[in-house]
């Protein structure tokens, strides 16, 4: 008499002719009881609740009195074609056992529609609601595309350092990672924080990257990815942004900047076709969600897609790929830019694209997703491939809409002698990268890789529109709980 | 004209007729030249290399001297049934690029047996080798299988945060994570550290486990894992311990301590099952390293098995499960506790088990895995699930024959008054953990989970004997190069 789950459960063919189905147990927490008859009743393993018919003349009522809404129960009973409408089975309930009460006075998640605010101060409840048991497992399905797609395509899996002695990436701010007291720090002769006493000898960081840790594996293993926590101490309490995420970084060698993009492509099509096969039931609550939101908002500001259409139109229209020239050119002489409703003004090559000139170029002018590619070599990292041209590099975004960027990479400067004069007119520590510039000079070849925050791929895929909402205990500015 | 992998072209059924074959490309980095003639090259898409066969008549003097070890090259032929020993197929040269230099005289990796110190010191570099190749294709094909055996059992993967405001866990030290001006902090007015001015409002630590997150889940969600990095902040500098490293826990609602050890027994056995049937080439190749470091040992320190057969060993036989009572009194009346040859030797019940008895166990009592559980209260965690006598918990530990833990697991306390009364015991503060309360506040109910250290598993599953040599870059006291 081993417990089923009710994703089991609801799948259970009942025209076969089973014994089994005559005595089944199942755990799980009371949804709701309604008319001291129907229980539905959840465990996790789908949206899906499973009705539990009890015939209350068979039940204490001091027992039926505590069958409340976040209590965990354990019922056996038969199960059988469903009279009611809504479900294909039920269980008719032979024996009931109150596993854990749950006092309907206090127990912050009522049958009712709360606040995503008041549920991110119940983090640790929320994943009890729809939405949030929808939005969780589409992350656990994502991610497991993720690592079916690498390895499906001779992707090795790396785990990169967290804690990094290197500072050199860039990408933004950082946590200092330390075991020193903090009060009463040792300092050295001239005053200073005495690093040589901290745990690992100097000072250290979270990383904000594992791309160039990557690169090395990538000139060795050929293809590799990565899959891991990344930092930023940046003060931006916005609705995009995370002190903590996780980020997907492929590395490749032998490939330019072409493959990079098909691979992205490629990639990005894959998983979001996983999950529209294997999520099907919470994508349809989730779009469902997203209709009621979208109806409460302005005619105009609605989304002309659905969720599961949005991600459909992704799945089966190419990316349009737009060099980074073209796409200033289309920018300055658009509407919004000759009208000056955009905040930054396009006046000439070179500009820096901000979010309103990304989501125009996607949601206005091509509706669809863009792949931008060689941008100028100054608004852009020191490790990509200079373009002949002198003055772009091999560097490309691809842009959702409703996100923005969802990908950065590029192909990675592979001759020494551009790289180190690049490092020097940036004051970036040839010493301290040794190992990286180490790279290109022991059989250096083309590679390239990207990396894709994976939280901004969890919004697109459930309709989220506050980051907040896609990962299980956000940390941002003055929030570290649970 | 795609580029294939090495992998690729030695899986080639050669006896097809198949004109593609007449024009086959491939880019790698060469492992040796021999006779001016063969280039064994290798791409890392496996631990084989392909023999590429070079008419030095048809190319340039010049050219041939750049082929040297470590130089990435490009090279295009047609692929036939091989000549020589040692591999079925091998590539007739007809046009070769050099990609990238190695110069021979400064290239660490030369084509011979470097220590793995040395190789530590070169981290970049060291997966050119065969060793570090093969060590690294088989931690990415464990997690994968990792991530599948999950997957395809129902559970959902979380990632529970790394910088926590916690310190509830108590697995030991932590890494302090911050923002604030190390040399100059903003102090309270009583000369404390202002943690309200720190990024996150208060002091926040990288994370020792997932698992009180993990139960929050659980308990929504049914069945969840986690595998994620976790940190120790301890001055360990052994073969055993990284300050950084990768940890899986699952977490499973209405599971107890006997569903625990057929999960973690079921899931080693899967993993390990996989890896024998997927990294065949590298496994043996490893084997064979192993053996001939066993050579160098004295005869009475060698291993009685080879790898492969532990492996084996592992997959196909029952743990054996040994309540801690059984374990004290086999130990108590074996012979190196008699004869005091034990560092610590067992006099009563409730001693807390030492390596060397969780070896003695493994390796010369019961020469298989096993599963300790039921330990006494007071050396295990608060959270652990008290057992009707009063004294033991529902503790799990399961030994591995030259590794000792590999996981440590339990059922969960679940009733709200024990837990309470338990934390008040050991000064843990009810207000900092009141989330993790809850759970037993609204629908407790029995669950389980364990934990298992990552690099514990790979070092098991390559025979490498120093953790160091398992993790792409390891953080070490005194160490975070890279």
């Amino acid at each position: 008499m081993k417990s089923k789950t009710v994703a089991e459960l609801l799948s259970q063919d009942i025209t076969v002719n089973d014994v089994t189905l005559q005595d089944v147990t199942i755990q799980g927490w009371v949804r709701t009881f309604r008319a001291n008859r129907f229980i539905a009743l959840n465990d996790g393993s789908t949206i899906n609740n499973i009705q539990c018919v009890v015939d209350f003349e068979n039940f204490d009522d001091a027992l039926l009195k505590r069958i409340t809404t976040g209590a965990a129960i354990k019922v056996n009973g038969e199960l059988v074609e469903s009279q009611g409408k809504g479900q294909s089975v039920e269980l008719v309930v032979k024996t009931l056992e109150v596993l854990g009460d749950s006092d309907p006075e206090t127990y912050p998640i009522q049958p009712k529609k709360h606040s995503f605010q008041f549920l991110r101060e119940n983090a640790h409840l929320r994943t009890r609601t729809n939405t949030f048991g929808a939005v969780m497992r589409l992350r656990s399905s994502l991610s497991f595309a993720i690592h079916k797609y690498f390895n499906e395509n001779g992707f090795f899996y790396m785990h990169t350092p967290i804690i990094t002695g290197s500072d050199a990436e860039g990408a933004g701010e950082m946590f200092r990672v330390s075991s020193l007291d903090q009060k009463n720090p040792p300092l050295t002769e001239d005053g200073n924080i005495d690093y040589k006493e901290d745990f690992f000898g100097k000072e250290t960081n979270l990383t904000v990257s594992g791309q160039l840790e990557a690169e090395t594996y990538a000139m060795s293993l050929g293809k590799v990815y990565t899959f891991g926590p990344t930092f930023r101490a940046e003060n931006s309490n916005t609705s995009r942004h995370l002190a903590e995420f996780w980020m997907i970084e492929p590395e490749v060698a032998f490939m330019d900047l072409a493959g990079n993009m098909d691979l992205a492509e490629d990639f990005l099509k894959y998983v979001l076709s996983y999950v529209l096969e294997n999520n099907k039931e919470d994508l349809e609550f989730l779009d469902k969600r997203l209709l009621d939101e979208e109806k409460t908002k302005p005619q105009a500001e609605r989304s002309a897609m659905g969720l599961i259409e949005k991600i459909k139109f992704v799945v089966d229209n190419n990316f349009k790929r737009v060099s980074y020239t073209e796409a200033i050119d289309i920018l300055k002489n658009s509407k919004p830019n000759k009208k000056k409703k955009f905040n930054y003004i396009i006046e000439e090559w070179g500009a820096d694209l901000q979010s309103e000139h990304e989501r125009f170029l996607v949601e206005k002018h091509f509706k669809c997703p863009v792949i931008l590619f060689d941008y100028p070599a100054n608004i852009k990292a020191f490790y990509m491939r200079l373009n002949e041209d002198g003055k772009t590099v091999r560097a490309m975004d691809i842009l959702f809409p409703g996100i923005g960027e969802m990908v950065g990479g590029s192909q990675r400067e592979e001759r020494l002698d551009v790289l180190k004069e690049k490092m020097k007119a940036l004051d970036i520590s040839e010493e301290e990268l040794w190992w990286y510039l180490d790279l290109r000079k022991y059989g250096t070849a083309v590679h390239s890789g990207f990396g894709l925050g994976f939280e901004r791929l969890v919004m697109f895929a459930t309709g989220m529109s506050n980051i907040r909402d896609v990962i299980p205990y956000p940390r941002t500015p003055q929030n570290a709980d649970f």
